[in-house]
């Protein structure tokens, strides 16, 4: 354990008085353990467990307070995890972490309130938090791929995922994940490769996190940009209206909730002339993965979803080319609906993909997952399915939740459940659950 | 009269959807019409007239608005004035002064309403916008002198204050003023000569408005940071927390403004620990003018005032030196105090110099300005009363209401009365009021 | 007197063991002496003289060593002129000058030797040398005006190379001069504040000297690129090379040198095609001025050489406005000869204009002044002339020479002696011919 | 093959015209030769051959010429490898490295007569090359580490480099190695990603190749300042002089001639003052191969030679560790001896390891292999056998010269041959001679 005083660098953080004691560890405001615990996940960064609750139960005795000085504001921590130094200094990528969520926090503390007050959408609330984070940068042409997939993936996935961040590099383009490992850190690391052999040193590597995820998925140290959304939905909606480009890799309920998520969107008939491409990718031997998740969309969204996205096997420059040329694409797509380049306004997101869904065990039993509803609300159901699965997993909510009161109970029609079955099975039998031991499940499924 | 199309130049000036349709020019927002008449005053730098009213009436036909486009936001112009421009191109000074503006309304507009609900500290207000404005840097050494004093100064005195800005540029140091020509521009332009000796390319040349005076007062065009606060209060209070060290040139009504609502702050016993050196300096020609107003504090507000502030004649070295070496005990003072470099924290403020002052015909009529009062709330009153014929004098919402309801009626002892009358008739006499034209008085005094 | 060590800054200035030897002060070579001379000559600028020899003569004692460290190489300095420093600190832009010195006479040592033995040819060496003094920028499109003019102007003339300097900043040019004061140090103090306006802060003001000159024409501390060239023809070829449009303004004996060289060189037939914009200026007083300087050159060199330049009166604006449009065909013609932006290869300069002339009693009576000769040779001729007037007049060698042998012997044609007499004595009537004091010619015209 | 026009970025490469028509490719100028097989190799990394004579014999219709444009200078290439290209354009950090080449060629041209009639010192010309690419920082601390090792080294090694290199970025060191792959990339490739995560976009890595080996160990593409010496002493002198600590991996031939060369000079009691960190490192399974090198050292040089570097096996961290501990260490070092940070001139080097060595066969078979000589002779001489059979194993001249004469004839004392015959032959077994194939010695020993 270190205690350490932490000075930011090349960042303007300047706080006013009162936010400076809102966030006081001995406040006991709900944002200054919010800050705490996202604090010691972004210090938890390298750790081998996805188990956000254990995480939080293991350094009760973690401390951090944000003191003023004459040059700024510090950040002053008692016991903080080894693991984020180096020989006794902390690792710049996680100070600036450190101060994104400091950022990212005083911003939510501030605005949430206001903006309930004066009824602002959605849309805007995710605009005016990546402006604050200044993730929008309005000169550059459209380069960056998020890249989505799983946090346990097995070596030959990983080194896949790192070969095609590689190629992606060698291209300039740019990366946006969920934080995390495995899919999430992959793209980056070859990536970095692939940006020093084109000395680009401008390279962003953004990370898109939640409070309620961080702990089980800190940022890797590569990320150069963390912006935390306030909740799953905002952080997706951060993800599509920011990126320019999808590529999923191989993973489990998380990528299945994004696949669902992006779908449902693009399903839209207001939709149809937004350009943003979509690949489906991974090594030779996640062939069987990707055929299951078509069949599932098939079989739940129809062709018109299979329609959406390209799946290419076991070819990063295959995928790194179709992403560069689509990135042409898009951006003379902006330019004839004079959309912005670094917020996709004109994607059209319905209320359904928007509101806040709590993985209750009430609202998780009532969630209709039968095939006898709009394509559309269909998938927004099969997304509030998975999400609540990702939480009963590694959100230290949903952890305690299933602790207490058991499995969710997810209901539908049979074909639905069996063919959900089927595809869950398979993520837990390929252990793209969770990182280590055991899995036990946190749902039932009844017809 | 030019129309133009104006694209921002490394800022980061993005909007969303929502702040875009209140900017509007069709919208009838008062936000919209402050932009508008902001605008135009940034446009109408180097014109020689400090009548507001007069302007605004000249150019009814100018419109602005603001457009969105694929990299970020646009400024659409008709009908703007001719000398913002060289050869068909804005003025890049210019140019950066109408993206301020944006700016700061769009801060405005954003914040105020919520700020009445919060209960928001106006402390906390001005620090949010100079914050939001990025005039807060938080690795910086004082270093940034407020330089105060007359529009309407003859040219042995404004080639004086070219000459003591001349020499706080070869000395490193930044320059504030209240934008405006004559005693707010001169020190800027000699700085410039100083700073290009020394390679000091970074330096700040910043100016402080507000909406009701920019017209009068448009920004000069070496300004490099225009900030736009929302009244003279919280401009008098963004000065004095965020500069280092002040310089008084001689000038009219609002330069005593300024020196009654310093010395009224500095007279507080809480701030008898803070460091903030005060330099009333001119030419030889200006000893009277010095001379007068040091007779004048000291009949009000006593010698505890007059022990406040050095008066220095024609030495620009000697002040700048003076400034120089006091920058030194001002960033020892901050540091002893914990107390951030960027802002002044420590310096108490009473709720008789923060709170907004409208000047009415009633609220002038019933200042009190006898020496029957505590002397901090003399100055306060004192300060309020030039500040009204500031406005009578130059502000369009005062010059229009004196042309409706005649002249304010000031009162107070027949003492006091008399040291006003003979202040306030000198600044006639030496064409302090106005930058041209005869002047006639938008006050009457009365014991 | 002020006893210093200086540290270069931004710049690097290595110094291998070899080369700091031969620089020592307590060596013997020649360069040593050169670089001490020099180095005095950088340190006095702003002071009101320009008699080199005096300069010389009264800083016996001042002392310059490189020595090296840890951290690169500094300069120690005893015994320094007091006006370079402000509060003991040596101003920033003179101390680049030092290093700009150090800099071009370590090359000059350098290369000299082995120029000499390779046959190097003289544009080549122009070539070298600008580049080593990183003056040649690969990818900045023309935006150089040279400024030619007198050191001794009187005030309105000087506020008029300020003012066209202003309107070339406003413009976004750049500027480039032979250093020292009067035209050489106007234009530049006004292209400051009009870099200013437009946010320019990389705006070059390139001084070039040689070290003959230096001692009376210090470069003013706002040349922000010093460069020595070896002596007056390379110094000449590198203003024409380097330069992408030139204006006179009123001068003397230098000026006319300046005006007969690039005369010269224009009305090579090899140049007809070379875009190279050359405009005389200055206010309504300096009509007669330029009046008498194309009568001259029309009797001496004919109505082609009348051709090659346009005299504008009175009117800064249209200065700048002919400059700045002049950019744009400089660019195309550039393009059309495949030739450099950065440095103009095809300017055919003829070995007449290169050969170094040394300005002896004796080569200066052998000048061939009549018209029996090719006009370019003629041109050549009176350039050299000139050339020997200012050396006479300024240089710390010719001063010396006139002491003891008097006055120089010019011979020619009685109409072309009658003809330079009249323009010798308007520049001495109009006190173009020196700084202050009586000014005694340093020649004598027979026919 | 591509055919492509390449322009500089971010360099400033200018040619005088000179200097361009002595590389034209039409010309037979040794130089012209010299830059494009240089060029060439530079567009091969990444190919999986060390054979330079090989490559050249392949690219047979390679063409490359230096043209000059508007912009400056630039690259047209025809029938350039592929691999160099990403969809058709260069890869930025190889088009660097070829202006890098452009740069040290014409460097050379220019220099090297002059140098030979100066008696230029030898370290002189090293410094002066240095300088010349801009590889000297005048104001740096102390923290290069220069990276030793083989080409050929299996998986185990190669990872393990990384490591190290990693470990060596987490700690903002930089990395400088003689170009290639093997032990020269992994570091780079380890270091890259340490350097990222401590978000330090300025991080060095120095590549130093010379043109006889240049086309067998091509530099790798994250190498960002290439630098080409003129032969392989000048380029042990840069690594020496440049570098502030050296760590040895596991290697062959070139690596031995390394380790001899940098004990060779720690010998010398001129150094003895001289902190200059040396770590030989392995894994676990290399331990045997540094017992054996530590075994030949001792049984040649002596226990005082063994004394002079530590053997650290398989731990990454503990090499960076005592690495960044061991450059304050430097640091203090060189401010005693008033040295540079940034060229090592304390070091004092004989004669015998700067001169030149041409492996021809009959200075190979003169060499005095034995122990009847001072021991940094011997070090001397043996550094030179080691430097003919590299030359012999992988440049294209020695390879011609085998292939014509037969094997090396090595002669030395019993002892000493049995010895290096164990250290050769066990060189062959592990596959350290050469990237593929069956290895045929190029040497043959006699006693």
């Amino acid at each position: 354990m270190v205690d350490a005083i932490i000075t930011p660098k090349g960042q303007l953080d300047l706080l006013s008085k009162n936010e400076l004691e809102l966030l006081h560890s001995t406040s006991d405001s709900t944002y200054s353990t919010l800050f705490r615990n996202c604090a010691l996940a972004v210090l938890s960064t390298g750790l081998d467990s996805d188990d956000g609750h254990e995480l939080l139960a293991r350094h009760a005795d973690f401390k951090i307070d944000v003191v003023s000085s004459s040059r700024g504001v510090k950040l002053q921590l008692r016991n903080a995890p080894e693991n984020a130094f180096v020989d006794g200094r902390m690792i710049s990528g996680i100070r600036n972490h450190l101060f994104a969520v400091l950022r990212d926090i005083v911003y939510l503390k501030d605005q949430f309130d206001f903006w309930q007050q004066q009824g602002e959408s959605t849309t805007d609330q995710v605009f005016r938090t990546l402006r604050n984070a200044r993730a929008l940068k309005p000169r550059k042409r459209p380069n960056l791929i998020v890249c989505w997939g799983g946090h346990s993936i097995n070596g030959e996935e990983y080194d896949y995922t790192k070969e095609v961040g590689y190629r992606l590099g060698l291209r300039g383009l740019d990366i946006c994940t969920g934080c995390g490992i495995g899919a999430m850190k992959g793209p980056m690391k070859g990536a970095t490769i692939g940006h020093a052999k084109q000395r680009l040193d401008k390279a962003r590597f953004i990370g898109i996190s939640e409070p309620g995820i961080i702990a089980s998925e800190a940022p890797n140290a590569i990320v150069n940009e963390l912006i935390i959304m306030p909740d799953i939905e905002k952080r997706l909606e951060a993800f599509v209206r920011l990126g320019h480009g999808i590529i999923v890799f191989p993973g489990g309920a998380g990528t299945a909730e994004e696949i669902l998520y992006i779908l449902g969107i693009l399903l839209n008939e207001a939709n149809k002339g937004v350009a943003l491409p979509l690949v489906f990718t991974g090594p030779s031997s996640a062939k069987a993965y990707f055929e299951q998740m078509d069949e599932f969309i098939g079989f739940t969204l129809g062709p018109d979803a299979q329609a959406l996205y390209e799946i290419i096997i076991d070819d990063p420059i295959q995928v790194a080319k179709k992403m560069n040329k689509s990135m042409r694409e898009v951006y003379k797509n902006r330019r004839e609906l004079d959309d912005a380049f670094f917020f996709n306004w004109s994607l059209a997101i319905e209320k359904d993909f928007q509101a806040s869904f709590h993985p209750s065990h009430e609202n998780m039993a009532q969630l209709n997952l039968s095939r006898d509803q709009e394509v559309a609300e269909f998938a927004a159901n099969l997304r509030r399915a998975f999400s609540g699965i990702v939480a009963g997993n590694v959100k230290p909510d949903g952890i305690a939740a299933i602790q207490k009161h058991g499995p969710y109970q997810l209901r539908g029609d049979p074909e639905v459940m069996a063919a959900l079955d089927r595809l869950l099975s398979s993520f837990v039998d390929q252990n793209r659950m969770k990182l280590s031991g055991d899995y036990t499940p946190c749902y039932t499924l009844t017809s």
